[in-house]
């Protein structure tokens, strides 16, 4: 997408320079931009795990390049016999720089793929390097797929409309930023834009760790999406009060029947937008589809640093990116980063084949392979 | 209640000294305790003002002693014959200290009548302070009542727990800070816990402006109350995991129908309570029911200054309290301070008369003077 009209994905190879790759450092954001070359796969490894490059889809994209980065820098200094073990040790430790995310290891899985495939280490460097980039394109596509089913459903909201705008709440930061481009929940949104429907973002601030503030109402803004954000305890207020449209979101995991589970707060959200005839849609690629669960209730919840819910991160008035206490400094408190919305409270399910209902035939409907053997 | 074991109220006259109240400064907690003394109606007035002291029962108690200060003052450098009119600039520039609070008009209203009652200014001086100290009185003892109620209803559910804690979860502040004494919504907590009930509560943080995270998580802490700091976003999946007994909140305002506004984001939590089967109690002193309006729709929404959204105040490492912005600086933001809560998600309202259902033959059953002619 775009930063002051200047065109931007969140992960690239150097122009010029095939052995580095740049990448957004998010932490910084919202303000400042600042772009990071990465040269090494341990550089790569501790931009992941310092989560200067985050959300899923990127994460896993980074990783793909990391595998990369680590051939080209073995092939110059260690001998042709050690170059497929030294790869898997590196693959290792990216693995263990984010041991939740489900995209990483499934890129390294791929990457391993590629080395199991053969050829001496200047053909193997070129098939991570090829592999790689499919890997992004196939991101960006997936997410444009998804925002073109998305824009069809905004194009009926909107048309009720007429030349008012259409009014869309999102939670977190389902956005470009967390995946190469256009985003999940944001693909619909900048498509509708480019398109000259007119929309208006309300967005959660998403506390504890604000990316909603930081990150979503910066590259909406960034990109030129009218947006306003909101405390996440005023969803409900809007919604009764008639001015929200419809609720998008993204998702961590989707379970077979449906259920979603998606960061800490959209469950209260979902549960305002069905007391009030919102529409809730989850935009959800198929990666995050997990075959493997029947319900919401075997996900389990992350419980993380009660700092994050103790001290708040941003910049002073000294211009310095800080962090203050909230609350007695002796507090005990508690982080949930995830809940999980039950199916009968999304309207519709989004992914990069179609929409459908969140339920086990709605899910089928669009990836009729999963139907092998008996359903759950 | 206490602060590490010692007895405070949130407002006295010093002893040894009647010309000086003392008050807790707000502004400074969680992070510094500091007793700010008062002898001048303009600074009571700035006290008002500026938040030092805030709360709606204390802001009236402040304000009546406000008119006692000021009758000190005038009797000692004005001729008997401007006494009174004086005293009446006084009560105007009470007034405007915070223009929207009920309680403040309330009690100068109070102390207005006492003024009119005549007697010379010694008199008056005598009456207005005796007023003043049965206004607290008063607001102490409502308090207090309503916590008898609650721990009624507490002792029901704790009954079912065994030797489990009860878990209860509030929003925002209507503790004792908010009051004299006690509190609403906490008055019921701390007779549990000195009546030995295990309880344990859940804090919401309460953004924008954290009064749960930095007063009414202060207030539990310091009195020994067991206590966990949440995000706002966190309510909904604790109560689906079976881990929140009840809730319980104050109101800023009842409507005859038994809707009730209170802090933004209280109705998500009823909402969550409702569709889990939590009960939802709203502590209700008669002050906050407003005969006057048949529904919470009638309730206009305070907006408040965006950039109680885009910046956190708190306790940075240097040990400076100040702000931090967590968005672009240029982002818009809205600011709603309450929302809401319709009566079919109340289970109960807890008032110093009694519980009743939230309902208007609920609240007439505890009132019965308020069915004058017919029902609106």
């Amino acid at each position: 997408m775009k930063i002051k009209g200047k065109h931007y994905r969140t992960i690239w190879l150097k122009d010029g320079d095939p052995s580095t790759v740049c990448v957004i450092d998010q932490r910084l954001l919202p303000h400042r931009l600042e772009i990071v070359e990465i040269r090494s796969v341990a550089d790569m490894a501790a931009a992941i795990k310092d989560m200067t490059v985050r959300g899923a889809p990127l994460i896993g994209v980074a990783a793909a390049y990391g595998m990369y980065l680590a051939a080209l820098e073995l092939s110059s200094r260690t001998p042709e016999s050690s170059f497929r073990e030294l790869l898997d040790d590196a693959a290792e430790k990216l693995l263990q720089s984010r041991p939740t995310a489900v995209n990483l290891a499934w890129a390294v899985a791929e990457q391993r793929a590629v080395i199991a495939a053969g050829g001496d280490a200047a053909q193997v460097i070129e098939s991570l390097r090829v592999r790689a980039q499919e890997l992004l394109e196939d991101d960006v596509s997936k997410c444009k797929n998804i925002g073109e089913h998305a824009l069809r459903l905004f194009r009926e909201l909107a048309a009720r409309k007429g030349s008012q705008p259409l009014n869309i709440l999102t939670h977190c930061n389902a956005g470009w930023l967390a995946t190469v481009d256009w985003g999940t929940a944001t693909a619909g949104i900048y498509l509708a834009s480019e398109a000259g429907i007119p929309i208006h973002v309300w967005v959660d601030e998403t506390r504890p760790r604000n990316q909603g503030a930081s990150l979503t109402a910066w590259e909406l803004g960034s990109h030129g999406v009218s947006y306003t954000l909101i405390s996440d305890n005023a969803g409900g207020h809007l919604m009764q009060d008639g001015r929200v449209d419809l609720v998008i979101v993204g998702t961590d995991r989707v379970a077979r029947n449906g259920d979603v589970a998606n960061k800490i707060g959209t469950y209260l959200k979902a549960l305002a937008a069905h007391a009030n005839n919102v529409p809730f849609f989850v935009a959800a690629p198929s990666s995050s589809i997990d075959w493997q669960i029947s319900s919401g209730r075997q996900i389990p919840i992350e419980e993380r640093d009660s700092d994050e819910v103790k001290y708040v991160w941003g910049l002073s008035d000294r211009q310095e990116v800080q962090r203050v206490l909230i609350s007695p400094e002796d507090a005990a408190a508690a982080n949930f980063g995830f809940d999980v919305t039950p199916a009968h409270l999304i309207t519709k399910l989004i992914t990069e084949r179609g929409v459908c209902d969140a339920s086990e035939d709605g899910l089928l409907s669009l990836f009729p392979e999963k139907l092998v053997g008996s359903k759950l």
